[in-house]
């Protein structure tokens, strides 16, 4: 695979690209979460699965064939961090 | 702990209430996911954790305070219910 985007990390099998993405409170935790709802309707991809709380969000994304994740779930990984505002180390 | 709105059960330690909703499209799931957010807005609360994919959500309930979840959690499971147009059996 390729280099991955910053913070994020190959899991399972299949692979699958996954990241944490932690927030001081809901309010930026919900926009964050709407702004990857948004990018994710823009391209037309759905992440395999976001999993969520008051303030974190984990966010796994798998290729649509299961092979290993390529360079559209790559982009998608990088697109994500430059959501964020403060990305974290 | 008081009957439980229909679809939900118990689960864990201290017990939170779970439920899994499933959809056609990823369309609907969307749908389900900003109502569930707006709902949960207007009550100041937040679920634990939302779990979702393309065509599934599942969502954990549990009380602010670590006890057994109550009125407030049974409340909002049931108004979490009235969201969907089409309650699974």
């Amino acid at each position: 695979m390729a280099d991955l985007p910053e913070g994020w990390e190959a899991r399972g099998r299949p692979p699958a690209l996954f990241r944490r993405f932690e927030f001081e409170r809901y309010g930026e935790t919900r926009v964050f979460l709407d702004a990857v709802a948004a990018l994710t309707e823009e391209l037309g991809v759905h992440p395999q699965n976001i999993s969520f709380g008051t303030t974190y969000v984990n966010i796994t994304l798998e290729s649509a064939d299961g092979s290993e994740p390529g360079s559209v779930e790559l982009d998608l990984a990088a697109r994500i961090n430059a959501l964020t505002g403060s990305v974290e180390p």
